[in-house]
């Protein structure tokens, strides 16, 4: 007997471009976790680099910042989430919950591959 | 005012592989049209090879045969879904149907980014 799930992967576009996804999500998750971009970039084996990249492009294009850092202290301040950067990774979630039922229900549609 | 949608990209997995999603569904409704693997693969710039190449892992690892293609004549004879083929398109139509319905649902999350 095979093993078969169906999966989906869920983005929003800002004027036909990507612009949130598993990606920024599973980061914005693990920087409201970590405190800090180097500890959430090491966990999905990125670079700070690009880490920061993906941060700066969503601070400029969404309506608000997502993610605040302080400086401060030689271990050179902390990282954390705004409200806006919360609402986003939580509405992201639920809907992704959402589309998981909707698939729950569906899986009968599996008989057929 | 910015133009923001959720858009979702589903597949069907088996044993952990992804076996049927967005390319082959597009391929086989493009073969249900037009009768023709070279046409259908011409409709989405692909090579013919490469389109052989889906149909035949798709034979080989589905439980049935998606598509036939039937020798004969000098134009090489015709090509067609199956009726588990024909099952699976549909099926995966009316899930992504269904998805989509919840997104419409859910597309207040949108004022978060």
């Amino acid at each position: 007997m095979k093993n078969k799930e169906i999966r989906v992967r869920c983005w929003v576009y800002i004027d036909g471009s990507k612009f949130f996804g598993p990606g920024r999500a599973e980061l914005l998750s693990l920087i409201k976790e970590s405190g800090s971009i180097s500890k959430a970039a090491k966990a999905m084996g990125m670079s700070y680099k690009k880490a920061w990249a993906m941060i700066d492009e969503m601070n400029s294009l969404g309506q608000k910042p997502y993610v605040i850092t302080q400086k401060g202290g030689h271990q050179g301040g902390g990282t954390a989430l705004t409200e806006t950067g919360k609402k986003a990774v939580a509405a992201y979630e639920r809907l992704l919950h959402k589309i998981q039922t909707t698939i729950n229900r569906e899986s009968t549609i599996l008989e057929f591959f």
